[in-house]
C-alpha cells in the first residue's frame, strides 16, 4: 500500500525540509508587507473554466462523494490564481489598495510524471492588487529576489529575466499583417506570443512557417527577442531594482512570454544560473482578469508570481551553502533542548515534575518514559541533538546539570536548574 | 462562484486565526519531543478500506483525473491514523522507540452540515509508537493538556476524561452472557462498546433492551460507568499526571468509550467545562492496528489523539482571555514594524535603498509604492500597525525616526537609522 504516483508523504526529515521553505517563504513576504491568505483545497469546477486560456483543465483531478458517485463536487485546486481573483473580487472594498496578499498553498495537477513534477506540490503566491505602476513590478521582482536570497542563492546563482508583453504587443501590432487583410485579433496575438515561446528551441524554418500568416519571419522576431534594450514598462522597473541594490539579479530578456493567456505587462521567470533546472517561478501582470473572473464588476490591475517547492529544493540541493542553511535550520528544529535523566526510577516523580516545569518555561524537553540504564538514557539524550542533559540521581534535590557538547558539569538544586534552563 | 459548501476559505484575518492554532499545535508538540510528518491529501481508497470498522468510508471523497472520468485515483484523507500507520509499518526500523511524531494535516469528510462540523479542516495528531507503558499514556495525556493550555484555556475552562477499554471489556466478559450460550466474540464486544457509548443519552428502557442478548441491564452497566475508581490501567496514568501537577486537568469517566473499533486501552476525550461544544479531542491506544495495516509484520503498540481546529475555535472564541491571547498573535503577525515614508519624491531612491537595508535585516517594512501626500503615508503606517516611521525628506541624509505610539521623534543620519532600526 503506497502513495498514488506522483503525491509525497513527508517523514520527519523530508517534512522538515518542505517546513523549511513554507516558513522562509513566509518570513521573507511578512519582511515585505504582504499578508497571508488561503482559500479550500476543493474548489467548483467552474471556477477554472471561467478563466480564458483554461490551460490547466485537462490537467485537473475532480472529487466526488463516495456517497453519491458520479456527481462530480469540484476540483483539487490546479494554481491559486483564480481562487485569489474570486476573494479579492467579492470583498475588496474593504481592503486598502494596494492589497499586498500572499499564499503557500498546495497544488495539485494530473501531469505526465517527469523531472521536477509531482501531482501535489506547494507553490508560493505573491500578489499585488490595485496598483497600476511599475513601482508595483519592481517590489514584486525584490519580493521574489529576497526570498531566494533568503535560502542562500547568490547573485551568480540565479538570475530573474524579465519582459514585457506589452512590449511584444507593440512590436506585433507594429509589423504583422495579415495574409488576408483582415484586422489583427486578440487570438492571433496569443497564437503569435506561443510562436514566440517556442522560437528559442524551434528551427529557424519551422518558426518562419509559423510565421507566414502574420508576415513576419524568424530574423525580425529572433532580433527583438535578443535586443537586451529595457522596453518603455520595464525602464521604471530596472531603475528601482537599480535603486535597491537588486540590479544585478535581474535582465532584460525577451525570449520570456510566459504561457498563460491572462498575463498583460511586465512578465518574468527565474532560473538558476547554470539553468540545469526548469525556473524555480514566473509571474507577471494579469490587469484583465480581475474584470474576467467578476464580469466586470471589479476592475482592479493585478500582478503576481508563484514559485514551486520541487525545483526550488532540487536547486537547493545542488548548492553547497544553500544546502548547509537548510540542513542547519532542520537540526535546529528537531533538536531537544534538555534531556532529563532519571538515574533513580524511586524519584521519577520529581523528575517528571522537573520535565513539566522546563516545558513550562517553553524548553524542549524529552526523557525515558521508562526505567532505563544512565548509559543507554545519555545515548538518547546525544541521538536527540539535547543540548543538556539534567541528571536526577542521588545527589537529589541536588541534580547534575551537564552541558554535552563540552561535558561540563554542574551540581546546583533542582529548583536552580529549572531557573537556569527555563 | 462561492466555495463549496462546508469548505473555507481564508482572508487574512482567518487566516492569521487558523495560523495561530496550527503554530501553537506545533510549538507545543515540539516542546515535548515530538517531531512533524505529514502525508499525501489524496491517498489509495484501500487504505481506509483496509482499517477495522471502516467507519469513516461513507464519508470519504474520492478523486479521479479530468482526463480519465470514471477511474477513481484515490480518495481525500478523512482521517490521519491509517496514513501514519502505513508510513510507520514501512520504515520502523530506521526510528529509534518510541517514535513520538505529531501531524498537522487538513483532512476531508463528506458530513452532514452541522455546528462545529466542516467538510474540511484540520487535526493535530499526536502519536507514541513503540511504548507498551502506562507512562507513554501519560505523556500523550499531557501533551494534549498543556496544548489547551497554551491556548489560555484554564483548569476550569476543559476537562479530560479518562476511560478504559480494557476495564470495559473486562466487565463484559465478567458480566455479560450470551443467551443462545455461545462464547462471547469481538462483534459482540464492539457492539456492547456501542451500547455504552448511547447509553448515557439514551432512555433505560432502549439501554436494557439492546443489553438483553448479553444477559446485562442497564443499572449495572450504569452503576460501572458512573464508578469514579481508577482500573489497573488507569491508576498508573493518573499518577504519573499527578507528577506533574497535571491531575486537576483530568478525572476518570468511564461514559467515555470512543467510537472507532480500532482502539484497545486508555481512551479519552476532552470536553469545554461548559459542555457548550462537542469534544475538542478525543484519543486513546490503538495496540494492534500496525499488525493490522501491515498484514502482521509490524506489531507495534501505538497510540495516538486527534484535536480539530473548528470545535477549538469556537471554544477559544467563547472564553475572553484565550480570545484576547489569539487576536494579540494575530495583530503582531500582521504588523508591519517600519514605514518608510517618502516625503521628497526626488529622494525616492534613497528611501528604496533604505527600505532594502531594513528588509535586510529582518525588519518587517512597508512604504507607499507611488506618490502620496505625507499625511496619507502616516495613515498609512498607522493602518498597518507600524511601530516606527522613517522619513525620508528634505533634512536627507537626515532622517525623522518616529515611534508612532508615543509620537517621539530622532532626527538621525540614515545610516544611523538603518543601524538603529535594522
Amino acid at each position: 500500500m503506497q502513495t498514488l504516483p506522483g503525491f509525497r508523504e513527508f517523514y520527519p526529515d523530508t517534512c522538515a525540509r518542505r517546513n523549511y521553505i513554507l516558513e522562509t517563504w513566509r518570513g521573507v513576504a511578512r519582511r515585505y508587507g504582504f499578508v497571508e491568505y488561503d482559500g479550500a483545497v476543493v474548489e467548483p469546477l467552474g471556477l477554472y473554466e471561467k478563466k480564458s486560456g483554461g490551460e490547466l483543465v485537462g490537467q485537473m483531478f475532480t472529487v466526488a462523494a463516495m456517497a453519491e458517485p458520479g456527481e462530480i463536487k469540484g476540483a483539487l485546486r490546479p494554481e491559486m490564481t483564480p481562487t485569489l481573483a474570486r476573494m479579492v473580487a467579492a470583498r475588496e472594498r474593504e481592503f486598502r489598495k494596494p492589497m499586498k496578499w500572499f499564499s503557500v498553498p498546495n497544488c495539485f495537477r494530473h501531469e505526465r510524471q517527469q523531472r521536477g513534477r509531482l501531482r501535489e506540490f506547494y507553490q508560493l503566491n505573491v500578489d499585488i492588487i490595485g496598483e497600476q505602476s511599475g513601482a508595483a513590478d519592481a517590489e514584486l521582482v525584490a519580493v521574489l529576489v529576497d526570498t531566494l536570497r533568503a535560502f542562500g542563492l547568490a547573485e551568480n546563482e540565479f538570475v530573474v529575466r524579465l519582459s514585457s508583453r506589452s512590449a511584444w504587443q507593440s512590436f506585433f501590432r507594429e509589423n504583422a499583417k495579415r495574409a488576408d487583410g483582415a484586422a489583427l485579433t486578440d487570438e492571433d496575438e496569443y497564437a503569435f506570443f506561443q510562436i514566440v515561446d517556442k522560437a528559442e528551441r524551434a528551427s529557424a524554418e519551422k518558426t518562419n512557417a509559423a510565421l507566414v500568416p502574420f508576415g513576419l519571419d524568424a530574423e525580425r522576431v529572433l532580433a527583438f527577442m535578443r535586443s537586451k534594450v529595457p522596453s518603455v514598462d520595464l525602464a521604471p522597473v530596472m531603475a528601482d531594482l537599480t535603486a535597491r541594490g537588486l540590479g544585478g539579479f535581474v535582465e532584460v530578456d525577451y525570449a520570456i512570454v510566459r504561457g498563460l493567456a491572462y498575463y498583460t505587462g511586465v512578465v518574468f521567470e527565474v532560473f538558476d544560473r547554470a539553468k540545469t533546472e526548469r525556473a524555480m517561478a514566473g509571474g507577471g501582470r494579469y490587469d484583465g482578469l480581475l474584470a474576467l473572473m467578476s464580469d466586470g464588476k471589479v476592475n482592479l490591475p493585478a500582478l503576481g508570481f508563484g514559485m514551486g517547492d520541487v525545483v526550488l529544493e532540487k536547486v537547493i540541493e545542488s548548492l553547497p551553502a544553500a544546502k548547509a542553511r537548510m540542513e542547519a535550520w532542520c537540526a535546529a528544529q528537531r533538536a531537544c533542548e534538555v534531556f532529563v535523566v532519571v538515574a533513580k526510577e524511586e524519584l521519577r516523580p520529581q523528575a517528571l515534575s522537573l520535565v513539566q516545569q522546563l516545558r513550562d518555561a517553553g524548553r524542549r524537553v524529552d526523557f525515558a518514559l521508562t526505567e532505563a540504564k544512565v548509559g543507554k538514557q545519555f545515548q538518547a539524550a546525544e541521538a536527540l541533538g539535547a543540548r543538556y542533559a539534567v541528571l536526577v540521581g542521588e545527589e537529589w534535590p541536588q541534580v547534575k546539570v551537564k552541558t554535552l557538547a563540552t561535558r561540563e558539569e554542574q551540581l546546583v538544586s533542582h529548583e536552580a536548574a529549572a531557573a537556569l534552563l527555563g
